[in-house]
């Protein structure tokens, strides 16, 4: 199972504490650019609004399994999280296209640091995707909650 | 970029043609066996309703680019869709999560064929994963829609 870069993403992260904690608490532009022998795969991305953007989290560490996040003093499981750590470091961003320039989209939503590679594009289609009803003792249900980094529990 | 099996699902669908057009789409429980060196990134697992679920298409077509969809007559782009044909075959599935039998998750709303390659499990969180106002001029919006193949435009 051998991955190929279809893109890279240029971000203004170059280091992970200045990526917000999701891609989605910040207005920043990011762009996508998509390697040319992949630009056919583009055609009429923009009747999409939305996006969800697979990239390659080459910084992160696979062999974590557990850990602290931002919302827990006591460790959970990575596959309990969206802790960047995890043995295959796929990233799932929910991304807003603001415009294709050519071979490059520009979009809102995603916290990839700069030069990551990027994996997937595939369009968000809210009557598969958007669960409201789903509840997540683990994750605030709020963006602002999210950002706040407020614990749920400790228990 | 390899990927690491992190574990096996187990479904009913032998064959492209019998799995659903997306995993939402059926009510069958399906079986993620996670691998047990693996098994302790589950912890706290039960506090979440829905997961995103990863796997390998290990059986799609890499080469795709463009392909026809059941919503229109013309090829689109495989970036614009959700087509299981894509230069990484990294399918993304919202399941539900119906319980946890050891390091084995019984869920509903995956749409993988039997023995495919587990990859990740994520944490759903409806604050950065629902975009209830996401629009798309090429995915019908209602399961029904998707369902029937309702043809949406082909201009």
């Amino acid at each position: 199972m051998e991955l190929v870069p279809i893109g890279v993403i240029h971000s203004p992260y170059q280091e992970r504490g200045q990526a917000p904690r999701q891609g989605r608490l910040s207005d920043n532009e990011i762009t996508l650019e998509i390697h040319p022998q992949f630009a056919a795969a583009l055609k009429n991305i923009t009747r999409c609004s939305h996006l969800i953007v697979l990239y390659w989290g080459d910084r992160a560490n696979r062999e974590t399994l557990q850990s602290r996040t931002p919302f827990s003093e006591v460790p959970v499981g990575v596959f309990t999280s969206r802790s960047p750590n995890r043995p295959n470091p796929i990233a799932v961003c929910v991304a807003d296209l603001i415009r294709q320039e050519e071979n490059c989209l520009i979009v809102r939503g995603v916290d990839a640091l700069d030069g990551s590679p990027l994996l997937d594009i595939k369009a968000y289609a809210p009557a598969i995707d958007c669960i409201p009803q789903a509840t997540n003792q683990h994750i605030p249900d709020t963006l602002d909650g999210i950002a706040q980094g407020k614990s749920l529990h400790d228990r």
